[in-house]
């Protein structure tokens, strides 16, 4: 844990400048729009610990397996989302001495992103080994407005001294990945050009082909005034600059304002890039800095209309849960149903890939209450497009007649993770995209969805699970062997009563589907069973028996459900029983040590209850809370948010906040001591959950909003807003009171602790908190 | 599979060049002599597909572990055997045109393995491009007298020209492995001399610091005299050579003899590597080529007379036994305590490491049977000398108290491998070392040894399974948890019954020997328990009770043995139910489905009846091997041994027979399509036990050794010979009686057909087969 940052409501503070911690705040501090997005590095060179990042949504590299030891089925390779050209660069030079934090003194540092407006700012004196004192001040952000743009204003004013400043910015396309498995390059060069004050340059990735153009601007101020200046184009390999030396005079500020743009063949005829590239600059450079940090603003202030939170008598919780929606809509804007949202968003490389089983279990819920329709059904459709590399993910490990398996990583469909116990065994995953379907339509109403596209996948996912099961003759029930669970501290487990109650569940969810689709649109449902050779009473015969004879194993005991068929066999202690220092475990205990041992990474079995709520009574709940939780260890970053969720619901007031802010604050403190490789943007959709669900008490059920608000102990207040089919409403929760503003014009039902309401458009009724509000179990 | 090599008694022979299948040739040819060894390649260039192997026993390489994701307590390398210097290359010019097999016409070819006399030889006519016609032969060996060198005869007959032939004898240490983990060379050149017909290098190993001369001295005959030539020396990076023009005339045979000698650095002080390869070299060249061949035969004969097995009336029988006892003879020699028989000896460096539990488990009985007691202990003492080790090993896994786990594999005690499933859960090896330990005091009656070494490496394996099993509370009994036994094709497995027995063996077998040795030296088991803090009542205590309340899954149907507790859950079915052309399984099939699947790699329950044959009776074993046999897909070749033991006892005659051939033939005729990569040789070991425990009937027990033997229905006969306590006895057998003939002046003592019988010393006695020698039961 660390707390150099400041506590603040709309911004996170660096004040004095922490070197060793550099790595950390660059990770925080990231920008993004959702198209393209940058770690906080320095403009100015730094020699210093450091891990430049630049990333282009969508444009990724297949770097070649790694493996000990090779077994069949691995893929060929691992899809990386890959450093770019570093935009950001401007170098400073003083009469020979070069501008650098690591090697100068350093005086009334502050560094600060600014999550309301959407900037990152930077302010410092340099005081040069000549004794020169230089004032540096920095404003930057990745325009999402413009989402191919990244704008800078970087100042320089001389404190004691008069000199010729030689000002170097730059486009750097040298780069590597940290995390490249056989220390290759990834970019060629294609092309570069340079002119006044400005330079383009064209690279390609080796093996996928992406070409992006990377081009920047540059304009210079004195005394308030643009002046012109002299420019020397720098060309070297994969680099382009243009180095102008400027008279500086004491107390005089001189500002350089560089416009970027980053343009991939994604989005653009691969022959044009470069001239689409020099257009958009002249579109960005003529709106002008100032402009385009107005229009930033606005944009920002509208996303906060619709998405904030506000959290009383708590800056720390405040400040969490704002960073995680800041960075949510940093990350994945729903605009491009051909880009997901990547565990470390553009905030790291680590990992790779752009899609986990994180955006439908975690992602999902937030983008539904926040954003268009449009996005989450983005979302959705992602998957669906990539359903015939399922299927052939699936035939390549010996799966038949359509069944398709997600992979656990991917970027473009492909599967890409390589470590069998995990690529093959943690098929929950292809649960959660059934299950997000169910979601979605439950949030949206949108059945055509179904018609359209989703009983397609849920036939192919279920197809799936019928083949993954077998018949043990010893059980005389369905067995699901060799799995592994969220819980991937067990591996190759059989039963794993999360995988399998799923898998049930999504049978019967489909055979249920079959039915409504063809209610809804016979034709249509008659031309997919041609077309995917759908055999309906088979198939649906098949997935009615296994459902309910598949075998969740169950402890008559304690009556709760065991993780694994062999859980009990295990030796049971809880977390507190571990030696001081001996975690994170993954960090201390060989691996067999933690296999074997009853500590657990993440939710499992309260993963299965959170999702199916409704299938379990709330004393169910207990019993199974208080079995795993004393045995959890949240290792994983996605774990504190589902138990949070649940020990609201449970009314343990004391346990829900402890796991927020464990959730809420993971990256601002650095909780696991990994936030230097990037943030965990997948998991910050689960802090939005802790307050909403959790707090919040929000459902959607049979149509309807259902609340059942609860506020921590030492806040005043929570307020979140949601969008629900149309309309927007804020849900402001004090110790006493509950209103509900609905901010549209249509009228919204709700359920209010238990009872209907109507709030009509633009209005905004109070209740006060019934004395039974609160679940009648006191907290252990 | 492929039968292009001839079926002989004595010789391998490659008739006719099978270009495509020159390094399955190259692993079959070999040669080796315990300290050094090399695959069959040419000594000529050659331009086709080739393996290069010269390998120094004991001269390593810890190579940087390779993963896909580093899991804690992995070790930081594998230690791989090391491709070391070249020293058979003799470069052939003729007037400008290049001898290469790959680029001429051949004529004539034959390679040939002499096993009898321990030697490779090949002759070929060449068919140059220009027309010219030259005739080769080629004699070499690594002398098993001088065992620091080998030697060569190389001849030339030009058969229709005359012409200048440049010859280019050389060392050549540029060689690289094929598997290094990361491309790196691993030899650094120290030093290099050359002198009139002679050549030096010393190369020392990166990071393990081996210095390994290898020095070469040259003399030419021509019409069977020697002559003089010019000598020019040759000087590349890590390369000496001599070259010289000779002139050849039509028909004259001009031969060149190469002598060379590898010294390492593990026998010679660093400093002295090259004068002593100098000495070295003059005291073998004075001794001559023809000489040294007949010390050579000499010294295959003495072998031969201990060692050989007889099969009359199965020739490809006979190669097999034959090539089985000549790769083992020629992979170890018992003589240092600090090698071991790597599992491809010197025929390849595939997997590394120089020790698996195969040493153990199968090498160990060969050597106890065919060598001096030393060998057999000197095996023993190498597990002894790295039970320090072996405890670091343990506590880096957690454990403590002087618990030891000896490594997967390993070159001087520390683990190398790398695949947690493996690497961490495989520990049934650690039970190998103990049951080593009780067969070589069975077969030996050495109990000096348990006072001396034995007790304390079985104290410590006891202390490591009292830790790894854990209280079950619903079974009430001792589980072992994520486990993988010999079968590899289960992973990560609960309860594995061969594990669990063997652990509960160890635990007995070890109270049982702190009773013997009491007895036998009081003082020194006072002694060690001060020094290994054992105490006494305690740990005994411990180890009976877990003993006795282990779990070891059990099937009441069926009355077998579980593999491991869920293999019931699994769909059973037998091997012949897979469809043609998926098999091998690990080259078609997914891990996990490979692991959800019944389908069994190598013995694993029949493994342990194998070991403790004594505590099942005969119906026992008959419906483990009838219910296991047809689901195993022998993909180990330490499998088919094993089930031709057990077939052979259960009077399985052609199971046995079919399962014989399998091992015994397995490199012979490529049965695995691997053999390219070296040869199986510890599995080598498992053929000789077909033969001996299997056909031959032999057992020690009681001190006594018992025999009922058989023979193959298309066998003539069959003999073996066995040491035991200082005897040599041939046992033969036909197809009616039974020969036993002592070599020895000793009497021995044996139990034959459940008769005991005193054969006196320098004779012979026969016996009829008695009527009911066969076992009852038919063979299914």
């Amino acid at each position: 844990m660390k707390h150099y940052l400041k506590h603040d409501p709309w911004l996170i503070v660096e004040e004095d400048f922490h070197r060793n911690y550099n790595e950390i705040t660059e990770s925080v501090m990231s920008l993004g729009n959702g198209r393209m997005g940058q770690r906080g590095n320095f403009e100015e060179n730094f020699s210093g610990k450091t891990l430049q990042g630049n990333y282009v949504a969508g444009v990724y590299y297949p770097d070649k397996t790694r493996v000990g030891w090779w077994k069949n089925g691995y893929p060929e390779y691992f899809a990386k989302v890959l450093n770019a050209a570093n935009w950001i660069g401007i170098n400073i030079t003083i009469e020979y001495e070069t501008l650098d934090l690591n090697t100068c003194e350093v005086r009334d540092f502050r560094r600060v992103l600014n999550m309301q407006e959407g900037y990152l700012e930077r302010s410092f004196v340099a005081l040069l080994k000549s004794g020169k004192e230089l004032r540096v001040t920095s404003k930057r952000f990745c325009s999402i407005v413009d989402d191919e743009a990244g704008v800078i204003r970087y100042s320089l004013t001389p404190l004691n001294f008069d000199a010729k400043i030689t000002v170097e910015p730059y486009i750097d396309g040298t780069i590597r990945n940290r995390d490249s498995n056989y220390d290759e390059t990834f970019w060629d060069e294609v092309r570069k050009e340079t002119g006044y004050g400005e330079a383009f340059i064209e690279l390609r990735t080796r093996k996928t082909g992406f070409h992006v153009c990377t081009g920047m601007n540059v304009e210079i101020e004195q005394d308030g005034a643009r002046i012109d200046f002299q420019s020397q184009p720098i060309r070297q390999e994969k680099y382009v600059a243009n180095r102008m030396t400027l008279e500086c005079r004491q107390g005089q500020e001189t500002v350089i304002y560089k416009y970027a743009v980053n343009l991939s063949s994604l989005n653009y005829e691969t022959d044009s890039v470069v001239s689409e590239a020099r257009k958009y600059l002249q579109r960005i450079t003529g709106k002008g800095f100032d402009r385009m940090l107005i229009e930033q603003q606005q944009a920002w202030a509208d996303k906060w209309k619709t998405n904030d939170i506000t959290i009383e008598g708590d800056i720390a919780a405040q400040q969490g849960i704002r960073f995680s929606i800041f960075q949510l809509n940093q990350t994945y804007t729903g605009e491009d149903e051909r880009l997901n949202i990547g565990p470390k968003g553009f905030t790291g490389e680590k990992y790779g890939g752009s899609t986990y089983w994180d955006t439908e279990a975690y992602c999902l819920p937030f983008y539904l209450a926040t954003a268009d329709q449009k996005v989450s059904r983005n979302l959705l459709l992602y998957r669906y497009k990539h359903l015939e590399k399922a299927i052939e993910n699936a035939q390549k490990l010996g799966f038949k007649a359509g069944a398709a398996l997600y992979p656990m990583v991917t970027m473009n469909g492909e599967e890409c993770h390589n470590e069998w116990e995990i690529t093959f065994e943690e098929i929950h995953r292809n649960g959660a995209i059934a299950y997000a379907i169910y979601d979605y339509v439950r949030y949206t109403g949108d059945e055509n969805y179904l018609t359209e596209y989703g009983l397609e996948v849920l036939i192919a996912i279920s197809r799936f699970w019928s083949q993954r099961v077998n018949w043990s003759e010893a059980k005389q029930q369905y067995v699901m062997l060799g799995v592994t669970g969220p819980n991937e501290y067990e591996n190759n487990v059989n039963n794993n009563w999360y995988t399998s109650y799923l898998a049930a569940w999504t049978l019967r969810y489909t055979v249920e589907v079959v039915g409504r689709v063809k209610q809804l649109n016979l034709e249509k449902f008659n031309e997919l069973c041609d077309r995917i050779h759908f055999r309906e009473e088979k198939e649906i015969a098949t997935a009615r028996h296994i459902a309910e004879h598949i075998h969740l194993p169950y402890d008559e005991n304690r009556q709760v459900f065991l993780q694994q068929e062999s859980f009990l066999d295990k030796e049971l202690m809880p977390v507190s029983d571990i030696p001081k220092g001996q975690r994170p475990l993954n960090q201390n205990w060989s691996w067999d040590r933690i296999l074997r041992s009853c500590f657990i990474k993440q939710a499992d079995v309260l993963q299965g209850i959170y999702f199916f709520e409704d299938d379990f009574d709330l004393e169910t709940l207990r019993r199974n809370f208080d079995f795993y939780e004393p045995m959890t260890v949240h290792e994983s970053s996605l774990s504190p948010c589902v138990h949070s969720v649940l020990a609201s619901k449970l009314g343990m007031k004391e346990k829900a906040y402890e796991m927020y802010l464990r959730t809420a604050r993971l990256d601002l403190d650095d909780y696991n001591n990994d936030t230097e490789d990037g943030c965990h943007i997948t998991s910050m959709a689960g802090t939005w959950l802790a307050v909403v669900r959790g707090f919040g008490g929000f459902r959607v059920r049979n149509n309807q909003v259902v609340l059942d608000p609860n506020c921590p102990a030492n806040w005043q207040s929570l307020a979140f807003k949601v969008r629900f089919r149309g309309a927007l409403v804020e849900i402001k929760v004090t110790q006493t009171d509950v209103s509900v503003q609905n901010f549209s014009d249509k009228s919204a039902e709700i359920v209010l602790f238990s009872k209907p309401l109507i709030v009509e458009g633009k209005s905004q009724i109070s209740v006060k908190r019934p004395a039974n509000a609160e679940v009648a179990v006191n907290e252990k």
